[in-house]
């Protein structure tokens, strides 16, 4: 029989969808109290899906938070969701697939800090790539906000945690300039930090410089970035941007779990060299991208334009 | 017939509580993308609901979300959750009450930032009189972590907004040392921020200090402290203060909506003062808040003591 | 016979504005190696010269410049150079007064800091009442920039210096967004600071908040302010402000030599208060400052709308 | 029929300097906002127009201004007015070639940022030799001022542009303990930054050391420097820099485009190496220069001594 | 018999100062481990002896120091102290009175933190009266180092430590630029900190500002100002000033217990006010000083002139 | 004839150690005005002394010391103290040599900053390896203090001086929650700096990271640490370093000149790795390190336990 919700992984048992129900006394509900990691598929393969929960351990650690899944359980039950829920996909579409835990529901009585355990949820989702496959064709217009990224003196930003406030008001205050820009905030010192759940990099004279991971999430896309770049002889540089360094490149893009590679077409108004989309550095390692993961991700985005 | 479960106020309904359910997608869950605000009864009656509501108001403007439900209905629903569950109120008991929204369900397919609409639960939970009891009788042992506390440029702490991880990891931190201690965290250039939904303050020389509004969540019983000291003639400084303010006190308390005033033992293991809780000052107020209150809230901790 | 074109004094003489030409070896060309002071006219009478003749002389003292004039003589001709000019008013107009003087013309061979001797401009040109009278009617748009003003370590903002790219980036910035926002910069600690030539005051529960000077420049307008709210037995605070304080403010407005007081409408996209302007405080402050320099600058203002 | 007076490019002519005068109300006399470029001769052969040309081009996308000249224009237009200037160049001297372009004269009546266009200028004056000569006998004694160079989060260091009071006031500031000292300021991190217009290197052993490009103009010298050093098998480091390292290094010199490279004898009066100048890899680096531009450019200096 | 030697109190004994030494392996000596108070005699009158005691008590607290004696015994040995070595003061001269306890020797062998003991040490030695009479004839030229002041993050500056490298290093700096100078330090912020063991007052308009004491120890004679200052109905204002503040005071002076009052000739070789000192407002704070302490100190200090 | 007592140099002669005695008024004593280095013997050989008299040197021209004495006398005389200890050095023993040497006694009389001379002393001390031995055992547990390292723009982390009692601070706080355990300071910026006389490893995916020397004083053995990770091939990067990163990290160690190379068990109470000393990587440094100085160090230290 068909299935007609998606299911998930839920505290033990796969589940529909709408069975997947938090207590509201749950602290990542209350408090963002917990940690997530999110891969995606491509034409229904799961992309690297070892290296996002080696980095969901460390966010798991870092919070000190167990979930008491052995590696091998968490990677069978996320293949398992994933399996499940592909009849559902339609035609050229793709899933995320998540993991996330939270600290637990608290004791009610007890002291802040106690919980009754982890709650653990697997999940996928479609992509967004309506929502965003003009992005693709006319490249991202990128808005710093005045909001500044939280220091990793406060929370390390290389913890995917469920605390994304800060990120969120900045995206929505270069929304409300422009709502269909999106925003990389700065670090407290004024450098180049991330967006939300993405990356950046700029290229000039034909060098790769992407922020330095300790003011950012490494994303995985990222590091993927990172590496087919050496395999095409660029160098990649991290360090410190300045909005200069972002004004003044040739080229210039994002990366995501879900955008892979976009090209951006402006920071702050100001157009990225000289204003075509994607540059050819940015061309070659989406080209190259693409291959990697042997789908072709820009076509697949700009196929849902209207 | 009596009612054998709390009830919850759940967009539009009250309900027991094991029917407050979340959505996994809530934004509140995933992100931490949600304000709320606490105030608690005193034998029974609400305490500054209007003040609380009021920096609720705030919160929600600066969050920019909106619950739809007029001052007048979110006062009515407050008072009525709290009456439907004061019969399963144990004898010299009290109850938290909170409103909680979330900006709510994200929007699978759409943009990062869009969601089907705010989540909106009121409810109550007895206070934690017993975990607690033994500070009222020893003081409060203060530890400051070393991580900081978020910065203003970064996310206002005069929000009270579901992003808590800054204030959990602090709190983590100095529990690992002794779990019986308290944190408070310092902001970014090490002067005295605040606890985990609390404030600080510091008498020297028979005037009281506590941190400014800047730097942390101007809590409704650090104002109504700043009241009574008023009315005892006492002088508040509101001011930066360091550790050797703190280190160097005749007497510290800290003030919640749950604890009141609630006096401090030590700071760093430095004992504060001659070691005798409470200092003749942190007394007086304590006196007058209960006179305020019309509740001898210190018995009715001590009341649960082993 | 009539005077076709302003005149303006310039080092000993007064010409025609056309004759007050500046060799591009000039150290203020160059470098912004000057400093000035910017008053107005009301209903053709000079506002307060001599205070703005104070901070000009503070300004001068800083960087280490002297133009060899008298205060009396400064004076003199700062009201000769308005008294020549007010035939070519237009009905309703006022004036712009300003003295600017730079350091002098760069030695050539010589050492990079010497240089021939101060340029000294004493000059006045009609208001922009036409290109700003839909402020006053619709209030400001504020936007902070994601850039920061300069911090008082590396060049006071008390000096009214003619280094002003700082604060023209951060326009030029908000403006790209909307073009008819303006700024105010936030400080490197994220706190309001200035914008350009201009002060920020919030109010909030029937008390004035304004940034300390420390990091603004103390505009007389912004003196003016401070006065009349005294007058008007309303409380003054100079404190630093935070966005959570201009979003959640009751109203709020903006004070130049130009604009007298002007209301805000909205801080980064959030209406202030509910929208409409001025706010009751605003609009008797405005009142308390029209009757002061016996000018109704507002209908001033109104009366060049479209 | 000879020349008498140096000639300049001045908004599509070439004229006589004295003609080259600027209205009083351009923007870059009352407010610094302008950019420019600088280079200089050898042996009146121009250096690196090109290099230069591109770092112009980049100020003035930072800064939004548009010369509206094609990059053939502005050189033919650099290359003529220094081929019209040689006749007036005594024997061994050279020139500094500027590019200098202001946003424009200032609308009257209109909004603050808007301006009647850009005001081009090109041209060229002797090096001062004379009045540096001994510095290249004796070495520059470095004074690091009080005053912090401005943050690239306020107004980036790698634009060069006409807001030169941070840098002035620096220098200042330590030519009132000792006229002949120069200035390097440090930045906000207390790490060495830049002087007015030059560049520092330290030397330690073997290895050379300049501050990053965060925090600094990036020199067209010192990007020559490091290519001699290249070729001189020599390791450059870009790195933060404290004063320590300046007090303990074996050699230090300042690099700008009319110094080339000149030793540094000392920073704090605590004299670098054993005192004598220049230091071995200093000379190496100085004879490379030469050779690089066919000019004995120390010999150049010290001929003018007494 | 007539005593040839000043004695002091060394670890329960007075002994000639010559037999007061200390063990090279005292944490004092390795590590500036201790702390100390100082204060001094007017005509042999100690002065405000218990303020000072209480200061060294909130030092040793802070540095978790015990010297084990009472506050009576302290008082009583420093007056005996004193008392022993009256003999040996020369007409108009008085005492530097101060206790000073290390935290003890390292235990060989033992932890790094392991001390036998505090050696505890009261002493007083004559006032430099020759060597600084100049500067209350001519006033203190004061120098801003390029150095900053520790912030209380890392030590806080209310403690009275034996950790004074920071300051010495700010003094031999501008010493090396001018030895007459003295330095007052800018905290990490760039605002006026203080110097070595002294206080900076600048006073505007008649109204007194000094910074606050977060950044600074408080002197006891700073305090005994503001105690002067209120009784004479001047307002004192603790604030963060700025060197702009520091240029354009009217008056300014320095207080330390050596010192009580001296007053500022120029702050970075910027004269302050019309260069006469003491100013008006500085005079009468001067003479109601030398009142409370019955001793005309500036004349005592001008009467070692040359 | 058998020597019963430790010898030391002081100022010119080698005298028993309970000779050696500081005047009280000696700046290094009153102040911490003093710089030291410290070595070690390996089965009593001198360790890589000249090294250290490299950094001694140095130290010294920062704080503006000079001895006096030649690199071959202080050399010479290093060994002789060394020598002459010897026969006290019980079996397995092994010493610590200091060089240390203050600014000199306080003149009476005389301006702050004058001094009658350094006092020199070089002296040796038995290694703590009995009071130490269970850290190579269990492994360190290290904790981040509240209080954070002083940043170089104060005080050079650089120079090993006198000035210790922010290390002191930090780790005597630590130490009241744990007094096992050993505190590693964070910097300003919150990365982690050093602890007291120690340098910190991390190892990560077989990488050594280690902190800049910009922050920390760079230990030789430290140093020692890097040359070897080049012979065992491993890659070293020195880099800014988090708490994330520690808590995240498969090993790590403490590198300093009594320890050499010792194991790091826990970071905050978060286990670093699977919690077994030393780590794979960590052991092939130790080995490597023993076979450079030809000792068994860790046996030596475990020999030791109870």
């Amino acid at each position: 029989m068909s299935q007609a919700e998606r299911v998930a992984y839920f505290n033990g048992q796969i589940v529909p969808e709408s069975q997947v129900l938090i207590p509201f006394r749950d602290r990542s509900f209350k408090y963002g109290d917990g940690v997530f990691d999110m891969t995606r598929t491509f034409d229904r393969r799961i992309f690297k899906l070892q290296e996002h929960l080696d980095r969901f351990d460390r966010s798991l650690k870092y919070a000190g938070i167990d979930h008491g899944l052995s590696r091998q359980a968490i990677t069978q039950i996320s293949e398992e969701v994933v399996a499940r829920n592909l009849p559902l996909l339609a035609e050229g579409e793709d899933y995320w697939l998540g993991q996330r835990v939270s600290r637990g529901v608290d004791l009610v009585g007890g002291d802040f800090w106690q919980s009754a355990g982890p709650n653990v949820i697997i999940e996928c989702t479609p992509l967004p790539f309506k929502a965003r496959a003009h992005l693709y064709r006319d490249g991202i217009d990128v808005i710093f906000p005045s909001v500044r990224r939280v220091p990793p003196e406060c929370l390390s930003p290389n913890v995917k945690s469920h605390n994304y406030l800060n990120l969120i008001m900045g995206d929505l205050e270069v929304k409300s300039y422009n709502p269909k820009a999106w925003s990389v905030l700065l670090d407290t010192r004024g450098f180049l930090a991330e967006g939300t759940g993405s990356n950046v990099f700029l290229v000039k004279d034909g060098v790769l410089y992407t922020p330095k991971e300790h003011y950012v999430l490494a994303g995985v896309s990222r590091e993927t970035v990172v590496e087919l770049a050496q395999e095409l002889k660029l160098t990649v540089v991290e360090e410190d941007l300045s909005p200069y360094d972002a004004y003044t490149a040739d080229e210039a893009f994002i990366t995501s779990t879900s955008f892979c590679i976009c090209p951006v077409h402006s920071f702050n108004n100001k157009i990225v060299g000289d204003g075509n989309v994607p540059g050819p550095i940015t061309k070659r390692l989406t080209d190259a991208y693409a291959d990697l993961v042997d789908c072709d991700f820009v076509g697949q985005y700009l196929r849902h334009l209207g």
